[in-house]
């Protein structure tokens, strides 16, 4: 199943990795724990869902030789991604990131061991260097996205228009997300900084995700007809399936963070939990508790040090109160609104992987 | 006295705040927190020097139409400055800017005062939002460069090839200063983590402020003469003689940073004492220090609580060992090297401005 999306996937995360092994950009980046700091997500084990939607969306509409054109966009993605990534995970206090340290926990680690540093002062240096190779990722973004111009002939013109897209529409839309989902958090227990229900919680898998996969179709199809027109109803049609399709992907995310294999996903499931994430899931099984349900669930949410048999309770009880049960069927309306968008786009391989992505999305289970 | 360039500065600081303010870009940024952040800085007086230099580099090939396209470029030269101040004013947990509180601090008391939330949390968050909105900004300045072409009418290769070396070079460049910097602060005391002479000094003000001030005449120069080339002789000569004036620029703020009067500044001033700031005049210093003065600075420098006597002490200190001196004699000795570099550029009024730049540049007071 999905075996010709699971290649074309393979295929690309070579194609985008040896991309950036060979980008002379590398040479500029020190000192070495800020280049450590840079690499250090790149070169893990990822999915890389965003650039092969990119290219899959360019495919759709100029064939091989596009996509082919389209690479230094891919890779502009992966590390627009990125950057965001090693940004949030210094505001989350995460520790893991693809199945090792996060940026911010490596070059603290690394102080401590290669300078002797105090806990202290290791985390506040691990932090500051994490900052700078988030802003480092954020560059090599955009000269990635000029490279498509630069080195591989797309027109200058259609190629700013994409940048100025993603660095004003993009960026502020989701920044908006983080900085909301962090003000979420912070609501936790008894302050109501925000009010929270389903809707405020899609708009944030929206701003947080869909918007990212909105702007891979867009910028895709933008390279595929070699268009600077944003404006283009192909464009606009790949860019709403994308979208659509991103936010069942992350509430899939959701799901598999509460039921998921720790070894498959790479990261610790239960820390969802964890951090009280305030997912569709929680909301839908508060809904439906009674009084000692209720207070059973809001006990352990959030509780940084809870047992693993608190995991579990919370666990079932999220799916006995319908809490899994109803994310999905959100995450499959999001699939079976997005499909239509495709009906105007000619047949061929690329839109049969967009099929065979948007399925993956509810059905993956890493 | 340098009435011209006051005047020039003056007229571009309007211009600069007129286009700021008109970027539709900011109905975008959200939330609140995140969006007081983002304009906090830029709203604040400046002397908008990055800008300006890049204005008059373009002046100096284009003429006042072309230096009028340029305006976008121009705003977004000061939006890449300020977001790197954002971000390094976390790092070194700097509490003032701009004669103002830094983006952290501003949030972290809105926090504090808004929502009843406490000390640490208040930081925490505070740190948070200001690194997010220092990515703002950061696309906000690729956004405006873009701007340069899609609204202008600049040629579009000439502005992709000025971000692209923005993000790269001048970037890459800019944060190993800043990483370095904080590697310096944590050799401070015992702990040799690097060597520090004054060649290692100098390197990192070229890289800190040189690095930003070539970009200034470079993309100034290339938008003046409309080229593409960033190896044509003009634009490579433009560079050189901005970029040596910059470094001036800086060893010149090191001395205001001893001497300079905190009300003109909008400063403290003292700060660079009490962080311990290694910088040629601290070097020459101690190389002419006794063992009994030698003890007395290093007793005093980086003591975060130390007292306005400590301060006077090595302040004088300073002085009578010739660190101001030196540091004096080392930023003359730039802006002679750097003078020549302007003598192929045809005169103009543009050239003149420049003339009155350099001698600004060792002779300001603020």
């Amino acid at each position: 199943m999905n075996s010709n999306l699971m290649e074309y996937l393979k295929e690309k995360e070579r194609q985008i990795v040896d991309y950036i092994k060979s980008d002379p950009i590398q040479n500029l980046i020190k000192p070495r724990h800020i280049y450590e700091g840079v690499l250090s997500y790149l070169y893990r084990p990822a999915k890389r869902l965003r650039p092969s939607v990119l290219l899959m969306s360019c495919g759709c509409f100029g064939g091989e030789e596009k996509e082919k054109q389209a690479i230094p966009a891919a890779v502009g993605i992966e590390l627009f991604h990125t950057w965001t990534l090693v940004h949030d995970d210094i505001i989350d206090n995460d520790p893991l990131r693809r199945g090792g340290p996060t940026v911010h926990t490596l070059i603290k680690e690394k102080s401590r061991d290669e300078w002797g540093l105090g806990n202290e002062p290791a985390a506040e240096y691990g932090t500051d260097m994490a900052i700078l190779a988030g802003d480092i990722q954020h560059g090599w973004c955009i000269s990635a996205f000029a490279d498509c111009c630069l080195k591989m002939g797309v027109n200058a013109l259609t190629v700013l228009r994409i940048i100025k897209y993603l660095e004003t529409h993009t960026l502020c839309n989701l920044i908006n997300g983080e900085a909301v989902d962090v003000q979420f958090s912070l609501a936790n227990g008894s302050r109501p900084v925000t009010v929270i229900n389903e809707d405020r919680v899609i708009e944030m898998l929206w701003l947080k995700t869909g918007i990212l996969y909105e702007f891979a179709g867009l910028a895709g199809a933008m390279l595929g007809k070699d268009t600077a027109d944003i404006n283009d109803p192909d464009v606009q049609a790949i860019k709403t399936f994308t979208g659509k399709c991103g936010i069942a992907f992350q509430l899939q995310d959701d799901i598999l963070g509460i039921l998921g294999d720790e070894e498959v996903l790479g990261k610790p499931v239960g820390s969802d939990i964890r951090e009280g994430k305030k997912t569709t899931i929680v909301l839908e099984a508060l809904k439906n508790a009674d009084s000692r349900q209720r207070e059973l669930i809001l006990g352990i949410l959030g509780k940084k040090d809870c047992t693993d048999e608190e995991i579990e309770t919370v666990r079932k009880l999220f799916i006995d109160l319908n809490g899994i049960e109803h994310t999905r069927k959100l995450a499959l309306g999001y699939i079976k609104d997005a499909l239509p968008y495709l009906d105007r786009i000619p047949d061929s391989k690329y839109k049969q992987l967009l099929y065979e992505w948007a399925d993956f999305m509810v059905n993956r289970e890493f």
